[in-house]
């Protein structure tokens, strides 16, 4: 697929995006399974109903602008942040201390959806798809909310006792 | 490498920033050359610079922590972000939807690096390491700011040039 237009660009951001809060989905069970701190388990599964949520509105966005399905790509990015958090599994150690690392790649996962989700918010204003703007924002409020929180977790609670 | 200690996980993750910003450094130069707007070429290009001054930090940081080396972790997400990148100038395009999709690969970068360096802040905090929390502060402020000029790019000239 040849880019020629801003909105083949948007379009495909939002194939990518899809890919990733799949992926992101199927790993964050894992993630929760493998936390030894009950908040941060709860944190995650939280978080699993979200990114269900957002992915039905990107299905919406696809819908606004007559885009049959946004299945098909495979977001590299998402494949490698899933990979290094496996890795961090696999590594074991002190519970705490994973608890910590848990939550470190977390963040990066919720940077890698800011950083998209502004890129096509952005698009969206752009072409002045108004609708399509205010349900990626809404997203996109979501995403900055739950990397807040995991800071907060990080820094008042599981990085003292990781320490 | 079991993660026993708060101390392991920020050495975990400085090799893991290590390896991120040699990948990227390498990736740079290529999609400045891809890039069309001369503003976005030269944006990209003093980066570069940034990047190995970032680089040159980490290991100060190294030295303090008395780890002798940060190098062979191969960092995935990073791995998955460059290939992402290529895919992206591999598809094709119109220069200026091109110049738009560098802008999005780019800021994800940036956003990897923030997750990451705001990590590495917290446990240098929490472990009192004061002179390495300040180098690592730099370089966090350096990413945010990238990332802000690149927004400001996108949104005041590229992605209305490509729309």
């Amino acid at each position: 697929m040849s880019l020629n237009t801003l909105q083949d660009l948007f379009v495909e951001q939002l194939k990518d995006l899809y890919s990733a809060e799949e992926q992101f989905a199927k790993a964050q069970p894992k993630l929760a399974e493998a936390a030894s701190s009950s908040e941060l388990r709860e944190g995650i599964s939280q978080h699993v109903e979200e990114t269900k949520a957002q992915l039905e509105r990107l299905e919406q966005v696809a819908k606004l602008l007559d885009v049959e399905s946004l299945k098909g790509k495979t977001c590299q990015a998402a494949k490698g942040l899933v990979k290094e958090a496996e890795e961090l599994l696999e590594e074991g150690g002190d519970p705490k201390v994973i608890d910590a690392g848990i939550i470190a790649a977390l963040q990066r996962v919720e940077h890698y959806e800011i950083a998209g989700y502004g890129t096509v918010c952005a698009y969206a204003a752009q072409l002045k798809q108004t609708e399509a703007e205010r349900l990626l924002k809404e997203t996109l409020a979501e995403e900055k909310a739950t990397d807040q929180k995991l800071s907060m977790l990080a820094e008042t609670t599981i990085n003292q006792q990781a320490a």
